[in-house]
């Protein structure tokens, strides 16, 4: 789907793109940090999406599985019981990356 | 699915759940108009699941119809048009619980 | 300041505020029932001046501190931490509102 | 699905969609133009459905793939990398209408 | 207040500035339509600060008021009723900036 | 101002306020990250009393003017311009903390 967008080779979309990536690049807060920033906002911001992409950064990171459950607890508290459907999928999908990594 | 979230045993999540329960009980309002504020509440802010689940509730109280489309109404000016197909399908979902209700 | 949009007589706009002031009518539910959904909608959406506008009309109709309150918290259970600083304010405004018909 | 709705008979949900077909008409603005503004709301917002919509129209009224992706760059810098999603989304859906034309 | 933020030299705030100031550059569309729509995505977002600025650029670029107000109706329509406060802000500093060239 | 919620005595908000304040304790996390998480929600939520809480607390807890930025590109990069008025006087804010520590 990517290549749709990028086939139209619209140069803000282009360069919002690689500074996105840029963002969650180490800095002066690690990479760990940084994605777990981009998970909380995520999903108070209620993107179902964007949630699976930092869990699988998460994930590759080795950010563990109480820390996971913390960040889903900023995330209810801050943005109230509408975030609960997308913590059920975020948690259904990160059952699902362990489990497949445990496999291996 | 909450089953995967209750096992990793996070207090603030199982907290906050509790407190949701909570919220609805009868108190200086009755659960019909607590459920009709959760309802409203869910829409504007178009959260899916969330009008599934109170609409249910609504039912099981017996609030008609025309009350439930009230609530609709509410929702649809203050958030406008972006909450019409949310509102298209909790109809759709009211219509079903009707439904079930009246072969019974 | 309405009069700077009405004197520009933007058709849609005049519909939109008629509709606005049909849809808090008397009609399945009550006033009373539909000021307090427009409240609660205006605090998850976290808006200062319609959470005003709705407390407004909520004291007219004889809404007690106690129901108030309720629908403060369904607001801040479905809206999360974010709602507590209207909250506040729509605490201090309501509060406001009692002192004056106190003294009256 | 509107018929479900429209069978309850609820007078504010009729005239709000009378209402939101009047907006788009032609008036000081032509209606590509009022077109590209419903799209860019509906895209900030975070609504499929009604981003689809719009698209359909857009293309209706013959706005380039160009030009719709210049309405999908305001949206991305506006919304932020959270509506990068609905713009994948939206760019298949346009795709998808090109398609269809190209064969007819 | 920008000083603030550029001294401290984060390079992914000032490049997300640079692309903000592209996206509104004269292309497919003209640059009078863009800043229509960026006008119509900050009301429905609720930024007043960002309708300042993009009224700004509308009154710069001879967008007149009617015009004006046609955007006002969409985003009111589209984003409901709780754009109505950003709206009396964005009608009254309109005025202003009208009245502004009218004394020159 | 919490004085007149509290005197009122709903229970929902006295539990939330609790919860709220468990949210942040040490844990898998450490204090550090959690505000940082605090603060980047609020900021994409665009909540300023809330921003300016979680700065208050990221400056306590030795939080650097560097790792602070960071957090803020999270927030713009995610969140979209609309966060930028909001990123604007948190820097002030922060800038003004930082003033009053180097002053002591």
């Amino acid at each position: 789907m990517n290549e749709v967008i990028l086939k139209n080779n619209n140069l803000v979309m282009k360069r919002l793109w690689n500074l996105d990536t840029n963002t969650y690049d180490e800095g002066a807060l690690d990479k760990r940090t940084k994605e777990m920033l981009g998970l909380v906002s995520s999903m108070v911001l209620r993107c179902d999406d964007c949630i699976k992409y930092h869990l699988g950064k998460c994930h590759e990171l080795g950010i563990t599985t109480a820390e996971v459950y913390e960040v889903f607890s900023v995330a209810n508290i801050v943005g109230g019981t509408i975030v609960i459907p997308h913590t059920r999928r975020a948690a259904e999908y990160w059952e699902a990356l362990m489990g497949e990594a445990a496999e291996q």
